[in-house]
């Protein structure tokens, strides 16, 4: 068996839904080790983290992800019990198996491979591993970031091993993604009698014009690498059901996805102008999951586009659509980030799998990589 | 005991909470069938009715009434039994005290003096009591109206004995009501992740703006006798709490209190305008509880007037404001509706009450309109 394929089946047989590492970054550390990696483990509020590094000079490339996966939800669902590595048409199934543990896995492999050949290489190789990306991700990546910030430790390039390919394995590198900055507001009127409505004051009547002037705004219009600033509504709610009285307020939850346009600030300025403009009296509780980063076309997507064309014969796409990621909090200590991995459809779903085929080429594009930076 | 009073007293034990009639009819009919009244008793899906006429000739002065009661709510919030009349500081406690046991018996006691004293009088007497007016009306005075209608019996003068006084006994008169119109409208979006709007469409942003033009829309300005029609959100609800995902619809119910210078399918020819006009896709069901009702200022309302200010010294105000009433149904036969009786403040509350003294007042000035109309 190919051993990228079989470090990929030890890490999905170890129980590790979110925030629990389950074993797998000690898996992982008995085989770093033997290599002279100089280990730190972080522990934070129950979370495991661990920062290795091979080396003392720059530049340093690292390797980023997590050992937690999403929660399988029914096991009825799955024709594969996810704990317990599958192979079926071609397919290596299990909770985990493309987000991200075959990542991990590849990580380890490319590196067994490059420090084989290549014991004396150039700069330093680094490992930044949580077990909190899938939760809420406040005792994780942004944690051991803290700690390098602190000392003054910095990062030249890092490659986070999300899943990011679409259609075909190695069709897209995400180099930025944006930001997300929620919004709770609370629009507080005059509760009252529907029949008597000079005695009240209907807080959905006067929400709705400033509503219509956020959905129907433009942000921004993106730029080169962004698409637009997307504002979004996902709940309202106001009225307790019964259809005689006017209620006394409404809430709205709504969420940014904002390009490097724009700062949370000042897109907390504008939302607030408006609210104000309308004479509103509110309530608005902010929630910023993250601020977007962006890694212009480099020394690092570069080495990383070549090693997977020849790998795979691909011409990866760079992107910044998606969700958030642990890139966000790396991109404060690094100036290239950027994230590849396996083909995302069965991410965070029922019968999560990977090909079998394309665990060793990613190993062989983290490796080439490896090469190209520091060979 | 002041009759009035013993038999009001009498009333509020009958347990009657809405549909249920609690033997109050039997009661009001043991001392209307010795007076020469033709009863007729209308049962209609367990809801009883009776119509009451004295007199054969023209014209028909009719007493329009309900024996139910709303729930009474917590017990422990009462400081009495609702169901046990008991007298504290002048004020008569009970549920249905003032919504309606009081004018019933005041009903009852007048048309008892007046016939005594004018056993020939003119025209007829009439009683239409129902015990389906806090329900949903729907097998109460419509019923014994459409049955009415149907061998082609009108009403000349109709009394409903709804609590319609305000601060001051005696201080309004309901000549009218607005008509109620409610709508519950869905709009229908696509669902989809929040990180992806171009592959959703969120009907809380497509809804926004057409309700803030309903919101703002002035529908008239009243005339002399009704106010502007008013439209008010009761409820608005999309999103099923996920923060991440734009929901699929958004539904919003509202409701119209509409004057005479309207028709409720004007009025929804123009929401559907504004609608459509939005390029909304909507689901919208509509439910007509009442159109509006107004009697001018005429012979009933000047005897009434005339009679309160007799017992009370007290100048009544004619008003068409306030929820909808049984008079809606009884205006398609009745050319002069108006509505009268004591101080509405507890109605619907705990610990409901009327003033003691204002009953045997009630019951006189029932008995002077019939002096003047009748006598
Ligand atoms: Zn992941
Ligand atoms: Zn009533």
């Amino acid at each position: 068996m190919n051993p990228t394929q079989a470090l990929t089946e030890q890490l999905i047989a170890c129980h590790s839904v979110t925030p629990v590492d389950g074993g797998c970054q000690d898996l992982m550390l008995s085989r770093l080790l033997p290599l002279g990696f100089v280990v730190e483990k972080l522990h934070s509020n129950g979370v495991d983290n661990f920062w290795a590094r091979r080396g003392t000079d720059g530049p340093v490339l690292c390797f980023a992800g997590h050992t937690d996966v999403v929660p399988t939800g029914p096991l009825h669902d799955w024709t594969t019990d996810p704990f317990v590595p599958t192979v079926q048409e071609g397919m290596l199934h299990g909770r985990g198996a493309a987000d991200m543990k075959a990542s991990l896995a590849a990580f380890v492999t490319a590196i067994e491979r490059f420090v084989a050949e290549c014991p004396d290489h150039k700069g330093s190789i680094a490992l930044l591993i949580t077990s909190d990306e899938e939760g809420v991700a406040t005792d994780g990546t942004v944690k051991v970031v803290d700690l390098l910030q602190a000392r003054g430790e910095s990062i030249d390039y890092c490659i986070v091993g999300e899943p990011t390919s679409d259609r075909r394995f190695g069709d897209t590198i995400k180099n930025g993604r944006r930001g997300s900055l929620s919004g709770n507001l609370t629009v507080k009127g005059i509760q009252g009698h529907i029949a008597y409505p000079h005695l009240a004051r209907n807080p959905i009547h006067q929400l709705a014009p400033a509503l219509a002037e956020l959905a129907g705004m433009e942000w921004d219009r993106g730029n080169d690498y962004f698409p637009p600033t997307s504002w979004q509504v996902s709940n309202i709610h106001g009225g307790a059901g019964a259809t005689n009285i006017i209620p006394g307020s409404v809430n709205v939850q709504f969420n940014f996805r904002f390009s490097t346009e724009q700062t949370a600030d000042g897109l907390k300025q504008r939302v607030h102008a408006v609210l104000d403009q309308h004479g509103l009296e509110y309530d608005l509780q902010w929630n910023l999951s993250g601020n977007p980063f962006f890694t212009a076309p480099g020394e690092l997507s570069r080495a990383l586009q070549a090693a997977i064309e020849t790998e795979t014969g691909v011409q990866a796409q760079l992107s910044t659509t998606g969700g958030t990621s642990d890139g966000r909090f790396i991109a404060r200590i690094c100036k290239q980030v950027v994230e590849f991995g396996p083909i995302n459809a069965t991410i965070h779903k029922v019968n999560e799998c990977v090909a079998v085929d394309d665990l060793p080429r990613l190993s062989g594009i983290y490796y080439q990589t490896l090469c190209r930076l520091l060979g």
